[in-house]
């Protein structure tokens, strides 16, 4: 018997990506597409066109009865704020939620309350919502009843910096992280003279400088880690690309640290990691190599002559970044195997 | 004394464009800069930040009375039904207008309102409007006081077929057009999911298959170069770059031609061109020799197997395409050297 | 017991997509990746890094006796003239050999020695290799044991207008198919500055007018499917991305057809196709719904001002165009369902 | 009388920029344009396609007698180790030189080796080379015979971080530089398969990590502007477009330093230059108001949170990363207007 799946905010691009990466998977099915925003009824190709002939389900308005009555999990792929509104009353009725949103991201509510402008309306789960990052939290996993699923550019930077961290070697408390990301980051909705085609392409540009709302969200997870409090200067970049987030980290090491022993500390820490690959020492990750699938391309390099680490990581904003990490982590919660429906190659060139 | 000139529309991509070829022209000065959708002013580095600290100019709301107070030409660089509103005041006031929107360009007013579902305003200055392709109208336009700029794919079309058409020696009088349009061809301010960066990017379509307006302003010109009714169907595409037309157009030729004879005839044709380059034979127009630049790259092959010619030409959109191509007018219908102004280089790499 | 699989040519662009859609085949086991260049070894990853932890194949010398002994079928991803010299050995040992070469298209070897400068060395073998496009020659795929499969130009143009073809009711006997690639078209290991990244960027351009070597190709199986002699104009054109091809074929109509009942034709033709969508009427073809899949999508258009139909077709010319299009052949060739292994959705955004 | 100008190393993408901006440049011209490595005469449109009838120069071999028979100044856009053998026969014929390689960057021959690993065989005239950055050595490079034109990476690190470092308020003395160059950075000759249009097609990456021959002469410049040895831990990446370069670098500040401070420090310190335009503040740089420019747009944040600044610079780096920064400094040398033939807007969008 399959898990029954429904995913509310099937519209956007996460959605999207939840219907191709569960379209395969042997252990799950979609039962219900639903949306926040309309009440009209669209068949998945007028949404999503390049999954027409794939699949036969339609996207609805939403219903959090249909979903207690006939889902065992709901991912949702909605804006922050509303998440907060759905959860509570699915969690009641039994469903087990992935949240990827912000709304049960940080633990401490006033933290959200600052950076969110919002006040949060159920802080109450916020002590059992679990991180979803299954390479730090995997066992808290198995038993949550309500995931929140990681922003895309803290997995990149804590999947690059935890081996690191749990060594106890930075000197510095303070983390600089400069992130890359493709456009597609900024969803499908939010049409803006940014994101228009003219004016992205051929550029490059930094944003929120400084005061970006994943800045928390890492310096949270991060500190866990290390055991201690990291504070970090986040930068995030657009890339005139769709996919793709690469973000590189700087920590000023503790003592002299040799380039190998990092290295080798980063390939034991990742040895049972599905869906992380150290790659060879020397190679630095590409973005192509991980485009549109789970996997997070991950190196470490020891600047000597300051000595100084960088860390570089790469992932699909869509998919690592937030899709097929859900899905990850639903395989984990019902005690599948994780990597059922998420070895699905990047496609390159 | 340099040339008084007026942008009406200055905040739009040809807006700009038109700045950016003006700013370093010997022989016009802009006056004014001004926007038909707002009462607040702006500093011209608001609205085009790549200007920043070339120009003290700002962009203030229209004002018809100060245009004809202080200027001698007013370009339109306005969406169609708006310059046949505006040009009538400004013409009686003695004040040239150069309108770049599709308002004039077309002979019949009722052909106009069957392709722009608009009732025709102005239809009375249709007669006395000048098509301003100087590579056609040349003469007509030192004279004109109202230039209808032609539409970008209307420009591509017609230097790529013109030498062909005169020479008579067209079989079919129905000529397939198949172009290729950047996005900035969309404008700046019609944000649509459609030009959404992560849906262009890596993508390619056709667009307005058989309904597009540049259809009957192509087949008036040709049918007047040809001396006889010329029709075209005309497939646009969108490219995913900002800037640039590359049309490839095919015509049935009457009898054997030989590639060569075809190729010396294109060459004579726009020997005296300034801004026609008719490529080495054999060589493809392409985009990056023309983007930014003036100019048009042309070239003519025969597929002797077939008896078909295939006419290849390469724009910039927003410059030969609009904005410097309004200025080539100017240059003319000002008794100016023609190219004046004009002779930025394309930028390539 | 699953089928046995080689790859010859496993390191270029076509060769890395027989492996990614290969993988999780669950009829097929790749069992030797050989390729003709060099003697040393390497890993997958070493030539394929996105494929890193997904397998563990090594990348070995070509050995054709190794290939007699282990494997049911071999997949020649090597330039033409290649696959002439290698397919009659396996072919007499018993495997069978799908070519994604040009060296068995044409039917006539004179065609094909003028056309690619080559003497062909195995033409007794041109008798029975069979055209692998599916949608055309599926009962002959079954029992072939050669496969020469299409060029991906080819396929978008021969889907592109069957059903219109086999209608009778093109009035031109003369086709012009105006076709525009990504530049992995170009493959792998073919360095030119005409492919140097800051070339190509921003760029766009038509390339081997009426010289293209698929041409005879495209005539070969029109003439077929129309049951008379079609000749083509064909002009390829190089798109700034890695994959896909839009094709835009223009057909000059004997009687007014309407545009309703030429739609309707189509979604006839391919209603049992798998792998063939042809979308809502009047909704153009895009290269993002395709890339990364074996889908075509496919439209027809009629310009009733002209009596011209518009056929457009979009497919991946790495998957469709190759690599999928030959699995889908395996599929037929070993009595598997069709689909086996190719459902893949394409990524987008 | 205009001074006379010799291009060596015209074929290049430095070199078309050099000419493209000397083109109308109204106190230079350019009379001989040579390249090192070929016997054939080239007409420069077949070098650089895109200046077609915008000169009848053609490109010829170097000859050193006629470049001091005939010019007052050479550029030598030529690959790092040949400046240093033609700079001397040169400099000793009283001609002027303009060195847009490495060779004459750094002061000590030493640091060059162990970087270039290369043995300097003119390293007597380091000691006389002005480093040519016009923001740091406007004074020497009035009366300099021979200039070490900057590398593309150090002219946007050294901008954004001057002012700052002027200020003493760096608490580090240990900078972190994370740039982003796109790959025309990698200039045309040098054919590689990770420039390969499909490769870096939708990519991005690190790359010479900890490596890259720009660190010591980002360091020997900012010691220099600090009074005390600065280290940098500098990290290049390739984004996926021709042109431009992206520059954050991040200082630990001393003490708390407001932002408003730091920024109004920046607005003194650029405001007689030029060409430095410092955003208004809270304005990111980005790449599309600078390429094809001569401009370094600026800006400098403080995350209050961290007490870490972060200088953000772009440039284009053909241009004032290299030709148009070079032309600059042959104003500066030959007493002309320092904005003489660069006030060459960006082409936008």
């Amino acid at each position: 018997m399959p898990i029954k799946v429904g995913i509310v905010g099937a519209t956007g691009y996460t959605g999207g990506e939840l219907i191709r990466f569960l379209m395969h998977h042997p252990g799950a099915e979609v039962v219900h597409l639903m949306r926040l925003t309309s009440e009209a009824e669209l068949a998945l190709e007028q949404v999503h066109p390049h999954l027409r002939k794939l699949s036969q389900l339609k996207c609805v308005p939403m219903n959090e009865e249909t979903l207690a009555r006939d889902v065992d999990v709901v991912f949702l792929a909605v804006p922050h704020g509303a998440a907060m509104n759905i959860a509570p009353k699915l969690l009641e009725a039994g469903v087990r939620v992935i949240d990827l949103s912000a709304d049960f991201r940080l633990k401490d509510a006033s933290e959200f309350e600052v950076w969110y402008h919002t006040k949060h309306k159920s802080s109450h789960l916020l002590k059992e919502a679990v991180y979803g990052l299954p390479e730090v939290h995997r066992e808290e996993i198995r038993s949550a009843k309500l995931v929140a699923n990681p922003g895309c550019y803290p997995i990149s930077a804590i999947i690059a910096l935890m081996p690191l961290l749990k060594m106890g070697i930075a000197h510095s408390k303070h983390i600089l992280i400069d992130s890359k990301s493709g456009v597609s980051g900024a969803g499908r909705s939010k049409l803006s003279v940014d994101y228009h085609y003219p004016e992205m392409f051929g550029d490059f540009k930094p944003y929120g400088i400084a005061s970006h709302r994943h800045t928390p969200e890492i310096e949270q997870e991060l500190s866990l880690i290390a055991g201690e409090k990291i504070s970090v200067t986040f930068t995030p970049h657009l890339l005139p690309v769709s996919r793709g987030i690469l973000t590189t980290a700087y920590v000023e090491l503790e003592d002299k640290v040799g380039a190998e022993e990092l290295y080798e500390a980063y390939v034991r820490a990742y040895s049972n990691e599905p869906f992380v690959r150290v790659l060879p020492m020397g190679v630095a990750p590409r973005l192509k190599s991980v485009v549109g699938s789970n996997f997070c391309d991950v190196n470490i390099f020891v600047d000597e002559r300051t000595n100084c680490a960088i860390a570089v990581s790469a992932i699909d904003n869509l998919a690592k970044g937030a899709s097929s990490n859900a899905i990850q982590n639903m395989n984990i919660m019902f005690g599948l195997d994780e990597c059922c429906g998420l070895l699905l190659p990047a496609i390159s060139p």
